[in-house]
């Protein structure tokens, strides 16, 4: 929906935009039940052939925080890396840094809250705390080949403070991309975004730092994921991370939906004209294995009800049908 | 996303919006067991304090066909009318409009598909005897206060003929405007719409029929509902079809998502600044008596997360959390 004079203009008209998945960690690691680390590098070495841009392998967090991702070292190095693809990893502080440099992770995403109470009840610091903490990875990792990202949680509100001002995303942005830090993910942690919300912080996101690689990170949990995709789309945003079949949720809304699924997005994407790289009917084919590794049914629709262009084959009477109503009067 | 010279509008700066509620016809008549006919009087009656432009009360259908809706007349007789709310019904042939004309229902929705296969294999017509007994209901009901719509199925695509031309759609819309119907709904039948698709058709309905009421009538079958929406607001359309709690479906795509959820759509519609004229939080109270009616959860999202805007509680926790966190070294 960029507009060109009067036009609106929601082709995109072969625009290359880049999909990055997160399932392995953001989806897996809310789940109740572990999946087995061979399961997870199976999964893992498949998406590496979907066309996908990134994928975020695994977490290196404390195994007693989340259990699901205690075998972050085993999954990282169990992997076959093909060129072209970006592993990375979430790193919550310095002993996770050095973890995943220890595994060669491509790049490092380290994660802050912008909302201070989010920050204070998910990391028990505040937000200046974790900024530190990504300060002193990027001076640590500097010289090396590893890259960095950072994810402002709440970057569209946060559900117990509430709206956060724009101003308050962009200033955390300047202090990182000072420290040096490559790319920044604004998060809809909660699935809070709107989309003209979206499309606004997103242009003043770009203006303000046209160099910074920037990911838009959505949540279904309103129904909202796919406008709020449109909506960033038109703010020019390129880049998005999504979880097959839409793993991943919210601790503050239990039975809603999760990250905006990956399959569902490519689908949308690639009848909007866009160029996601990718193979969607590999896609597909992963996320039908997810029942399977994870025990219960996913969200994602596309895998479900197929492709708009998959057609259906007619039923026999429909020809029978057709002649009798042509042996009545003709309409 | 209307543009106004380079900029892109999404918000919706407090224009009227139309929310039509269709979840006791399209969404109870494919639901296995039959709501019973007291609780269907008691939603719709709950329904029309919700600030609903229409409410598509039932089908006049054979309950052969339909038995879930075999008790259109005592619905349509039982419930107490609120000035304002059109109260319409689905009506297949001549024998319905009879039968919902006796009844006294403000406005028969006439349906037929657009899609030779799809009419064929519904109704066991070709799309012009379907819409010869549509011009015979018109000039029926001519001089009475009746209104007329008519559905067009498939405007978005056929799950067994796939992309419909929209010369096809517009011919067929050229007929019901010369046989004297008011207003036309363009429908994704089987959820196959995609964003650039909905604004280029609806934009081209406009310009064909700007004297002609146009409603839009999405699915979620593929995770696009909301985007559609957004999509066809774009496009100037300002009337929506919708069911409470997502109900309703498509028998190619089991397990997929139904309607579009109209308590979802309209949470939407007010982050972007719509006046949809509804209560929203009747709706979520309605949607949430759902599961007791229909025995299964729906597809509702925010009956589930909540709001956007309402707030959790800060967990106690936070409070000792930012102490302790202030008695360390400030960042």
């Amino acid at each position: 929906m960029s507009s060109t004079g009067n036009a609106v203009v929601l082709n995109g008209q072969g625009k290359r935009v880049f999909i990055q998945e997160v399932a392995t960690r953001d989806g897996f690691q809310i789940e109740p039940r572990m999946v087995p680390t061979q399961d997870k590098i199976a999964l893992i070495d498949r998406l590496s052939q979907c066309g996908l841009s990134k994928i975020e392998v695994t977490s290196f967090t404390s195994p007693k925080a989340i259990p699901t991702l205690a075998d972050a070292e085993d999954v990282m190095r169990g992997i076959a890396r093909v060129p072209g693809v970006t592993y990375a990893a979430l790193v919550p502080n310095m002993r996770g840094a050095e973890r995943a440099v220890d595994c060669d992770v491509d790049e490092l995403n380290l994660v802050m809250s912008v909302s201070e109470t989010h920050n204070l009840a998910n990391l028990r610091m505040t937000p200046g705390q974790s900024f530190q903490q990504a300060a002193q990875v990027a001076a640590a990792v500097r010289s090396s080949r590893t890259s960095l990202n950072l994810s402002l949680s709440c970057a569209f509100g946060c559900p117990m403070e509430g709206q956060i001002p724009t101003d308050t995303v962009l200033t955390w942005a300047a202090r990182a991309v000072e420290a040096g830090i490559g790319g920044i993910t604004l998060c809809d942690t909660t699935g809070m975004a709107w989309p003209s919300q979206v499309f606004a912080r997103c242009s003043a996101f770009r203006l303000a730092f046209p160099q910074t690689t920037l990911t838009v990170h959505l949540h279904n949990t309103r129904g909202m994921a796919l406008a709020n995709v449109l909506a960033a789309l038109q703010a020019g945003v390129d880049r998005f991370d999504g979880a097959l079949g839409g793993l991943g949720g919210c601790p503050y809304a239990p039975g809603a939906s999760g990250n905006v699924c990956t399959e569902d997005m490519v689908h949308m994407l690639e009848l909007l004209n866009y160029d996601t790289g990718t193979n969607l009917g590999a896609l597909l084919e992963a996320s039908r294995l997810l029942p399977g590794l994870i025990g219960h049914d996913t969200n994602g629709q596309v895998a479900k009800a197929g492709r708009t262009h998959d057609l259906h084959p007619t039923p026999d009477y429909v020809e029978t049908a057709r002649q009798h109503a042509l042996s009545k009067a003709p309409a």
